[in-house]
């Protein structure tokens, strides 16, 4: 294995899901009858909230260090984010006994940052803004030799993330009618559009995300990468903007991105919780948002939904 | 099949669990690498709050019903309650097309009266008394002819709430060292206990309960029936204090209780949702609460838990 530098391909996905066995859970699949009677869907949630680190992040975290040779393994792993990326990043550095360096937001959640000094990494704090995040990441990719693992424009990280659906492929007795994810910067619904065309290509893949950053949903339209003008969503997990190499498959691969706004999210999220006893964060609520919002659209459907994550401050809920 | 008149014998448990399997699911065995490494333990959590209506009560609500003679059910179910037994009747009833009549305090959270409802049964309200609500419970009885389906001081539903933990030894592949289970009014604990005996019969099994309700504690010691002086518990479900019947199964079959503080309560309940991303209630959470207050107990064995409901209001969490 070395370093993608292209889309990943079917064969790239299958040689990093069997790389990252050690790393990561085969996380289950859950039906909701309550839910089904509720939408008319027949939906199969693939809980990556139960995933280790509590987010799919770990698949592409684990799946870019072990595709570094190893002599640029040896020197660390670096990145920016003060989320589920984070501590995918630093707990796949310690798991494979290299150094991790993580660029954090001052204020940046306590917790969050407990989490990711616990795997051991060292925490660099900067400025909240992309300026001073990028150029506190650069000082310390100079400084230490570390390799940068962006947190979604990067192919090895993508590939990493297709094997949720991968995954889902393999382990469903039916071929679903949709797929969906929420989209942030996009490397969880590219790589599940491109898992999708590679091993299950009937099956339309569809974005979803929060009105209030609706930049993948523009970008489509366009055909370019467009920018949020606010980040003020409770999905905070889908603040940031797709890139070039995630827009460039879901131009291709995703059938369109489906938009829902903020009350939306926080039902759709407290009804999982509910009735599935299960707990997701706000981010992960947002594709099942979607299918309420558009019912007629999802009757009778087979539709495999990723809930991404189950990372949340129960001191902080939004109910 | 017809209601048992003595301690389930071990046909009766399969019988009865093979009379439920359209009413119940089979739940799924949840392990966390991260609780283990915290407690030293090997711990498999049976997931009853992922049971239709949220609790394993489906079990011998549903149990009671089908060993009920076609004329009794016709006449319809009856029973007193303002928690999980009470919606376990209720939608049994549904399934069976019979009527149910739950009799329920006036001060009842809305939340759970809205759920039997739901299930179509016919509410009677009553004072919050034990008295009252049994006056009231037999007025409805013999206006009705319903029967009434105690929610532990049972065999019937002492068979019933045995299956879980029957599930539990057949899907394992592994032998317990020891099963935990809260304890109430004992339907679950005598069951369990019940359940051990006959199909592993080298696993202990142990009941965890709060101090502040130590009722069963106290009846192991003494032998009979002891009430308590308080019902002031976060563990809502297990204020009520054991029988008769369940008593009799304890001291035959059960290891020990073992108490815990309200704090420990809100704590384990906490980590399992932090840890594990998934919903339990209070009184879920007080056999974990019991392994963590005595770890050196539990090192390195391998420990059954039967997580018994995620019925919570997510509005008003304790933490």
């Amino acid at each position: 294995m070395k370093p993608l530098t292209t889309v990943p391909t079917a064969e790239d996905i299958k040689t990093s899901h069997q790389a990252i066995q050690a790393y990561i859970h085969r996380t289950p699949i859950l039906q909701s009858q309550s839910l089904n009677e509720m939408t008319g869907a027949d939906i199969y949630f693939k809980c990556e909230n139960f995933q280790k680190i509590g987010a799919f992040k770990m698949r592409g975290g684990a799946t870019a260090a072990l595709r570094l040779s190893a002599e640029d393994r040896a020197r660390g792993l670096a990145t920016h984010s003060s989320g589920n990326h984070a501590q995918a990043v630093a707990r796949s550095a310690q798991s494979l006994d290299v150094p991790a360096y993580i660029v954090m937001p001052h204020d940046a959640p306590s917790v969050k940052v407990a989490a990711v000094r616990g795997y051991g990494a060292e925490i660099t704090f900067c400025e909240n803004t992309p300026k001073n995040r990028a150029a506190t990441l650069d000082q310390v990719v100079a400084r230490t030799g570390a390799s940068f693992i962006h947190p979604f424009d990067n192919y090895d990280v993508i590939a990493g993330q297709a094997t949720a659906a991968l995954e889902l492929f393999e382990d469903l007795k039916v071929e679903l009618d949709y797929l969906m994810a929420p989209v942030g910067g996009g490397g969880l619904l590219s790589g599940s559009a491109l898992s999708a065309h590679y091993f299950s290509p009937n099956t339309k893949v569809i974005g979803a995300e929060p009105i209030a950053v609706d930049d993948a949903y523009r970008s489509m339209q366009t055909g370019k990468v467009e920018i949020n003008e606010t980040n003020i969503t409770i999905a905070d997990g889908l603040r940031t903007h797709v890139s070039e190499k995630t827009l460039g498959i879901f131009l291709d691969h995703v059938e369109e991105i489906l938009l829902v706004d903020e009350d939306e999210i926080v039902h759709a999220m407290r009804t999982i919780w509910e009735r599935m006893k299960i707990i997701i964060e706000p981010s992960c609520a947002v594709p099942f948002a979607a299918l309420c919002r558009y019912p007629e659209r999802f009757q009778a459907k087979k539709v495999g939904i990723i809930l991404t994550g189950g990372n949340v401050d129960v001191e902080k809920l939004p109910f």
